[in-house]
């Protein structure tokens, strides 16, 4: 019953205590529920870069309540939701932020809006839901309430869904695009390592990566120490994704791009 | 007696550990205390954005020893105190950075300052009080040594305070200063949800902002989505104050503008 | 047995959830343990900035195991260690990273390579050793398993250790380098306070600092306080090191400076 852990990523920042005030939320709630922290830097209202933050890293979580809120729509009639995954709870708004994250954990078993005001603040404001209504249920579940006690059943054919990347793969070819550019301005592709075995790209070998209107010689290779120093790299991450660094540098800062920009790898053949 | 939680609110920023070093202080003293990270990147020596911070989160945190550090004064002869307010207690410099949340919590009871050296580290440097005096006596007062014990009594007549944002309001008018901004770009006021009431502005109407040398046409709203994308809005935030906030974007960002600024705020009557 | 914290520096950055991701190995390893962020912004690939932030940090925690990864040769030949000190275990890299907090934690005693699949996550990747490899051996080294069990003896005569900067001591005269500088500005020299003593410098006194071609009046003093405001002090910090801090602002700002670089004192005599 409940969970010992709460997941907790947002597009709050660092600097004005919101952080604070949502853990505080959960501390008068849950005393006992520790939070592990995924990010509070998502770009504001950024909804797909904080979808694919948490679905990089809730397989490496303990069983948990994933607390999730970019929120763009905070006030609007947009849906507050607890899903129910195979392998946790997921709380936040129905914008497609959560529903990667639950396929991840096992799938979709069903879905609760939450307006029972019994799980909520005694006052709701319209702007900060996760305060008032998001981290309350989160807090409320971990400690054992049943997610449906929160509300209405939610059919989960009729959760927002991002759109999902496009990869296509020939021998000698993938065509894909930008799934995530990290911190130190490495470009996770959509496409997989799998993708990358079924293309016959074969590591040491040159390859050209096509990007934001250029073309661009590369590696195939496995780390970034396998091309020489400010070399283009073209490997599969730590997500099990192709992905294109620069070693020792930055391939975002040198080539730019965007989540959601079509690349195209040639492999010699 | 005690309390199971501490939080924990500075400028000392994020890059250079001396927030993990108070940390690891308070571990040592008072293994089994909790820490809430409220904020950790006030602008350096920014006592009045640290002080507003500080009071919008204290209202929601489990019982604590609230510990502030936003200290330019450190190693001069500012006092270093003890606040026992009726819902909690407040440790940090006496330069104004505790009070307004000591209020929210009930107000002041009463003051000790921080002299007793058993409740300092061993070597107390002239630059680094938070973690040498503050976060020590964080710890024990955590662990249940009673305020009293840390020094001479403080007349509250004397604890040092910021100036009070001043507001006005008239049937179709406010005037009020820029109270805190946020990293959404949100600014603030320090007119409340009730001086809005008391102004007659009708949501849905329109209004003007004039800010920073500018009159800007504004909508009184309940939340961000209630203006087109990219309008002004004017409504009530989640901290019971009149703010100022653009739809899908950042008011601060558009309009600039700084703590402290006046606004004057026209509704149709 | 064991150890109740962690302790944890990286240059992961903070928006990408790749911290979070490591401590979520750890929670399901070993649940228990408490983790005391140190810093997660040092700068990409910068081991040096990153041993003198855990250098400093160190002498004030609990007993822990230190978890550093600051990681340029990941997935390379480069190996990856276990420190058994005198107060504490640290485990990352072989590259310098660990030494200088070791020899603060009153020495190494031994050294391992972490080579035992038992303590990895069953996939490792090429690139993010941090959570397959360094976060699982830190949770498991807390939980208990001891050094020896991780993989062969490692020589710590053949421990990768950084230069360590150089100072000369005149009367009068101090010639050093700059050590660290932190998120005020304040520019941390590898002189010690005891050097500062030898040189002969007065509290009080005017003093010269050459740095970056620059020669800068200063005032030797205690805190920021002790000199006019935006003038320049020369005083001990609290790592016991001498500094330079400019009165209410920065002096990394006004005068510039890397860590490496040589910096002349001179004192009135």
């Amino acid at each position: 019953m409940g969970y010992d852990w709460i997941s907790f990523t947002t597009d709050y920042g660092i600097d004005d205590g919101f952080v604070g005030v949502c853990e505080g939320v959960v501390a008068r709630i849950s005393p006992a529920t520790r939070i592990v922290h995924i990010s509070h830097t998502v770009p504001p209202r950024d909804v797909r870069r904080g979808a694919a933050i948490l679905a990089q890293a809730v397989p490496y979580l303990p069983p948990s309540v994933h607390l999730g809120v970019v929120d763009p729509g905070v006030g609007t009639d947009r849906r507050g939701i607890v899903i129910v995954a195979a392998e946790g709870l997921l709380v936040g708004p129905d914008n497609g932020l959560l529903v990667a994250a639950a396929e991840l954990l096992g799938g979709v078993r069903a879905a609760y809006e939450l307006l029972e005001p019994a799980y909520q603040l005694s006052t709701v404001s319209a702007t900060f839901h996760g305060r008032d209504v998001f981290a309350p249920a989160a807090a409320h579940l971990a400690a054992g309430v049943a997610p449906e006690n929160f509300g209405p059943g939610v059919d989960p054919a009729t959760l927002v869904r991002l759109p999902v990347p496009e990869t296509s793969v020939e021998p000698g070819k993938i065509t894909t695009e930008i799934r995530y550019i990290d911190a130190f301005g490495n470009i996770q592709l959509a496409a997989t390592g799998a993708d990358l075995d079924a293309s016959g790209a074969v590591p040491g070998t040159p390859a050209h990566a096509n990007l934001n209107g250029r073309s661009v010689k590369a590696t195939v290779g496995r780390t970034f120490g396998d091309a020489l120093l400010d070399g283009l790299i073209v490997y599969v991450d730590s997500g099990a994704r192709v992905a294109l660094a620069v070693n020792g540098g930055s391939a975002a800062g040198d080539f730019g791009g965007n989540i959601g920009d079509q690349v195209l790898l040639l492999f010699a053949r």
